[in-house]
């Protein structure tokens, strides 16, 4: 028996170098990683009683996956607080400068100084730029070299992003998800989760967010825990060199890395789960929590947004909502999902454009007009020239006692801190505000539209959450008013006429932003979760689920695809959604290659020379070849990869003796077959003995299931036992595009 | 091609009566249930545009899922308020009444009327047992009685709780969660989900729960809301009448279950994930959190607990964990699985004992001195003598200004209410209380292991959690004290100098909780989503989270399954866990069915007449039968139920003129073979012209992959496109066991 599985499991052994690696845009085989991870597996158990030293490895080998996330986690908590740290300074430095120590940003310098009166603008520390240079503190003057200031801190931070991505990693631009989600899905892209990569984007990033571009920080820190995890991995061969085994440690890095985004270690896991991954044993689910937890704990403690809470956005609204509210939090719902499917529309085909057009050989220069135009655009506006989680954070949070912001410009005396706020007419600096609003919402779309795609490390989760919560801001001021003028309609009569504020427009803030996120990424449990972790708010799952909800159905009903899936497309990746539901009547047979009267390449278990191998291998270009009993016969008996069969005849030419252009290849086991001939070439250990066949009847959604479920590369088909054709995943994910009338030569790799 | 692909389906054809059902405990088929389903979505997806009446239907069935889940959620939130306010009722008959309105319970009782001074004990409106009888308040007379009182009670809720689920509904009893796994994963126990157990059990468990006896009523809680679930898809013939799609709706109505059980939607939605489904898709995520959330939301506004949290065991702590006290979190995480294991282990000894022994066949005698036991022990010790959910609420709580249970009774004076409370020597009835929570602990220890498997509904959540509260009280006390005694050593140096309390023993007890519990089911991040919004806690989840893992492993090491697993394991149900790791290295081929010397029961594809396929149905038990080319070529052609066989012979026989015992059965559809004899008998369309085959050497742990991603009920295994034999489940089980060197015959059913 044993000699048996040994045999099963050669196509697995290290005998021929390269033999069990992958190339470059190509697609895993996660059953045969796995088979090769649990063969490991069970060589360590079986040597550990050997010596100490073998116990030790043992040990070693049973904790690296503990130790592997822990490691992870620890320094994608100190990337995120580097990254935090850097870009809050930058973006502090379009502004002014703290002269007596430059390198603490706005906040800290006022504050490292004990000056009390620190709200939000005005701290003696603090240079702004005028006062540096020409020591005025007021005027026309100051206010245009402010903007100067500006934009040519702008123009400089994105033009070195920019060239640092386009010299050192061009791997290191966008928000990184997409791919991450193809190569989760078993992917190979060289390079696109290393070390360059790693340091170009945490670099860019910074800068990048400090040029003022409409852009988050948190998409793109899921690809720099990935690069993080990847590096860690190959510390641990059980992981390092298995691919398979490494998208398990990828997965707890997407979760630490949206831990660390949003302080949101659960959502983080369930983001992983539900957006990114693809192979997601149970056992990775409570060792991505680990990592997640770790990660968000080591950047509580490094705490650079300098407040107690762990959370990004911590609200505290007085009032619950009311059940009435449902219908304006789903109405933010459906112009949510309207909002976020314009978006991806019109990125998709500007992004598109840029591929075909002569603007994809200029990124720099692209990026640089989309900086100097967004700066200067931005820079008028208070609510577009403010760090856009500042603004995020305004717009949530309820108008109290402290809140000096035009937005809370009410006719309210607070005579009283404690006492609840009573209900007011909003002031006329509440309406510049809500004009503002309108006109920030329509520069922030626009801007994100052109800036998500650019060669730069680019997010979009803050942008998103930014238009979500204008919106809902202005819907929220809108209902408080109606509220307040109309308090004994049915609808506000039980809660309203008391006079105290029942409608709190920061809590319709959060649930548009949830509502656009929702519609763009089409996330669903996971969002709700981060919002929840984000903002602290228990009490408002009902009314984030309703708007997330509607949201999602209004973005599936107008276009299929969220931003993610429709970017994956977009670059030709294999990847095969297991969300998406295969609806059509095909069967096996109408999919296979090759179509009815074109021959398949095989090879024959022990009739075929090398020079006949040679010669299928020169006129074709397929990754694998079936082996069968005859040409006659035609019975399946196993499957070879290309790639293994080339290295065993380059193997055997350089080894062995006597091995020619004549030689027999034979794949069976039998006795040694003495021909007149030159010795025969035996590579029965490459043979893979157990492919996976499916017959020509099984109906496509069968057999996509399995590609999913089993993690394939291919299938062979047979009728009868005979074989008939090969089923790639290539040919797959052509047959959906071709039934979904899209292009199917779309699909660029294998 | 849509023809062929009719074929494909035919096997799902409804044209015999009864064929695409299953009988009485065997295993579905997912592949066929699922491909059904689509089969009937495009069905109607095609007739849409036939008629408006096909419109409405159309809609109707895109939104079926919702409704259905609605459904449920909205159900089950019911059913649990009226579960929580009935036991909480009848928990507090055993000691008295409320006169004027009988009723209320004794809460609700004093509060109706006003009384301010209603502290844990003594209401003038509330009559115990011996006021109402001898109108005295104090004396030893007045203890017997309330005793006597109490014991009668007790047998009489046990009786009738018993007696109920013997005579109406056996299926009724313990906690459920061990078969809802085993159906998830697949299999068919009729009546289990039906709406006398529905009845049964939720009566049952009330009685059950305020007989006294240390059970808890959250396990049932999910067996409840699935009962729920599984009656409301037979409203939705989409869900009703196709068994995989079921479980979607019995996944989503655990999720509800463990939601009002704890107030924890998401965790309810993780544990559904985790723990008990086995087929869960992603959109079933997302289905899975309406529903829970909807159940919640519906318990809240029932609000049984009478308090304004939705949570159960609601608690804020004044001072966060030091760094330190991770140490003794993972000693309590050991000690939990240790704890944990012995009860586990105990408890399956007995349970073993019990089903081999006399023992079972006096279930209800055997309830009723288990009651009188519990109730005489329990009387006498104040907090055996509580609910155990007040208990665990005490244990959780911090010892502040209005607590005075003797576990409070601190050498402290508070000055002021908001200030934070000092540390102080412990006074002795704390001491005392100490001891008493000794003895509750190998009380409820000792009586919980002869519960937990009793023929009344009973669970398992709470008597763990108590158990860990317990015990994690009793050290949190020692430490605080530590703390009190030695303030200047190292690790107390920088919190506890400053004579506040540093150390919060009712944190101890929460993270004891956790531990014993993820001890005794190997809940990992469901456990400590759970604990998180069973508390409020959010700054306490890594103590829970380094509880939960020193748990899991102390457990995992001594003893290989949680107790659920181990109580399927004893009932021999067909589970595969999902979770395990196939550790050994059988092919195929050592697994098959027949051995060598066997004969392989087969089907030939059109040279067998009608009598021999009934000699052969008559003389084998196998569920199905492979088809072959011949007897000579062996060659695969597909696959053909036992059941669909046997109808399709009888219904021919009805209806078909001239079909005899001599007429071939023929599989093929090739033209009209005419021979001599009778007409044949054409069953090509009750044929699997893609069964799911494998070659002789697959690695088993390929074909266990298999067996749990596309559930299959069996594979067929070949070589060289010829057939060799069958495994089934059944024979993946069995071998599994005989590796793990248990009795492969403990697998009961396929």
């Amino acid at each position: 028996m044993s000699r048996d599985y040994a045999y099963a499991y050669s196509k697995n052994s290290d005998d021929i170098p390269g033999i069990g690696q992958y190339d470059d845009f190509h697609t895993i085989d996660w059953q045969r990683d796995i088979a090769r991870d649990r063969m490991r597996h069970r060589y360590i158990v079986k040597k550990k009683h050997d010596s100490m030293w073998d116990l030790i490895k043992g040990a070693h080998d049973a904790w690296s996956g503990w130790l592997c996330v822990l490691f992870v986690g620890l320094f994608t908590g100190v990337a995120a607080g580097v990254i935090d740290i850097g870009a809050s300074w930058m973006t502090d430095l379009k502004f002014g400068i703290c002269p007596q120590a430059f390198w603490l940003n706005k906040e800290q310098c006022c504050w490292s100084y004990n000056e009390t009166t620190f709200d939000g603008g005005n701290c003696s520390q603090w240079w702004t730029w005028p006062e540096v240079f020409s020591q005025s503190k007021t005027g026309a003057g100051s206010y245009v070299i402010s903007y100067m200031f500006y934009i040519a801190w702008a123009l400089l931070f994105a033009s070195l992003s920019a060239s640092l991505v386009r010299m050192f990693a061009p791997y290191a631009c966008g928000s990184g998800i997409p791919e991450i989600k193809t190569i989760l899905s078993g992917f190979i892209i060289r390079g696109y989760l290393g070390k360059w990569t790693l340091i170009i984007k945490s670099v860019g990033l910074i800068l990048s967010v400090s040029a003022g571009l409409s852009l988050g920080k948190e998409g793109p820190m899921v690809h720099i825990a990935c690069c993080i995890g990847n590096i860690f991995s190959y510390l641990f061969p059980k992981y390092g060199r298995n691919e398979a085994k490494k998208r398990e440690i990828l997965s707890a890095a997407a979760a630490a890395g949206v831990s660390v985004a949003f302080g949101a270690p659960i959502g983080g896991v369930l983001f992983s789960l539900e957006e990114v991954s693809y192979y997601f044993p149970l056992k990775t689910l409570w060792r991505s929590f680990f990592c997640a937890l770790i990660a968000a704990f080591v950047l509580r403690s490094i705490n650079p947004f300098g407040n107690e809470h762990s959370v990004l956005f911590f609200v505290e609204y007085n009032k619950p909502w009311i059940f009435f509210e449902l219908v304006p939090f789903v109405m933010l719902g459906i112009m949510g999902g309207i909002i976020a499917t314009l978006f991806i529309k019109a990125n998709l085909y500007w992004c598109r454009y840029r591929k075909t057009s002569k603007l994809g050989q200029y990124p720099v220069t692209e990026v640089l007009v989309v900086t100097v135009a967004t700066a200067i655009i931005a820079y008028p506006n208070p609510y577009t020239r403010m760090n856009t989680s500042q603004l995020i954070y305004l717009l949530f949070s309820q108008c109290g006692v402290s809140n000096a912001d035009m937005l809370c410009d009410y006719d309210r005396n607070f005579t009283d801190v404690n006492s609840a706020i009573e209900i007011a007419a909003a002031g006329p600096r509440v309406y510049q505000a809500v004009w503002l609003l309108v006109l920030a919402l329509i520069l922030k779309l626009i801007m994100t539209i052109f800036t998500f795609g650019m060669k730069v490390p680019c997010g979009l989760f803050i942008p998103s959450l930014c238009l979500g919560a204008i919106m809902g801001r202005i819907v929220g001021i809108g209902m408080e008013q109606l509220a307040y003028k109309y308090p004994h309609i049915w609808v506000f009569s039980e809660e309203c006429s008391t006079g105290v504020d029942c409608i709190t427009p920061g809590l319709y803030a959060m649930v548009g932003a949830a509502a656009v996120l929702g519609g763009v990424t089409r996330m669903t449990v996971s969002l709700v979760v981060i919002m929840f972790e984000l903002t602290g708010g228990v009490r408002y799952i009902v009314p984030l689920m309703a708007a997330a909800m509607a949201s999602k159905w209004v973005g599936d009903a107008l276009g299929k695809q969220g931003i993610y899936d429709a970017h994956i497309g977009l670059n030709g990746y294999p990847f095969l959604d297991s969300k998406d539901e295969f609806q059509h009547t095909s069967l096996a047979a109408d999919v296979m290659q090759p179509k009815r009267n074109e021959a398949l390449n095989v090879l024959t278990q022990d009739s075929m020379t090398v020079d006949d191998v040679d010669t299928l291998l020169k006129e074709t270009e397929h990754n694998g070849f079936p082996v069968i009993v005859s040409r006659e016969s035609q019975y399946l008996v196993g499957f070879v990869l290309r790639r293994d069969l080339n290295l065993a005849i380059a193997n055997a030419r350089r080894l062995m003796e006597g091995i020619t252009g004549q030689s027999l290849v034979i794949f069976t086991s039998g006795s040694n077959v003495q021909t007149h001939g030159p010795p025969p070439l035996k590579l029965k250990k490459i043979l893979d003995m157990a492919p996976i066949t499916i017959t020509d009847q099984t109906p496509m959604e069968t057999v996509v299931d399995m590609f999913r479920k089993l993690g394939l590369r291919q299938t062979l088909v047979t009728h009868n036992g005979r074989l008939l054709g090969v089923i790639t995943k290539k040919d797959v994910l052509r047959h959906v595009k071709q039934l979904d009338n899209e292009d199917p030569s779309s699909v660029l790799f294998n």
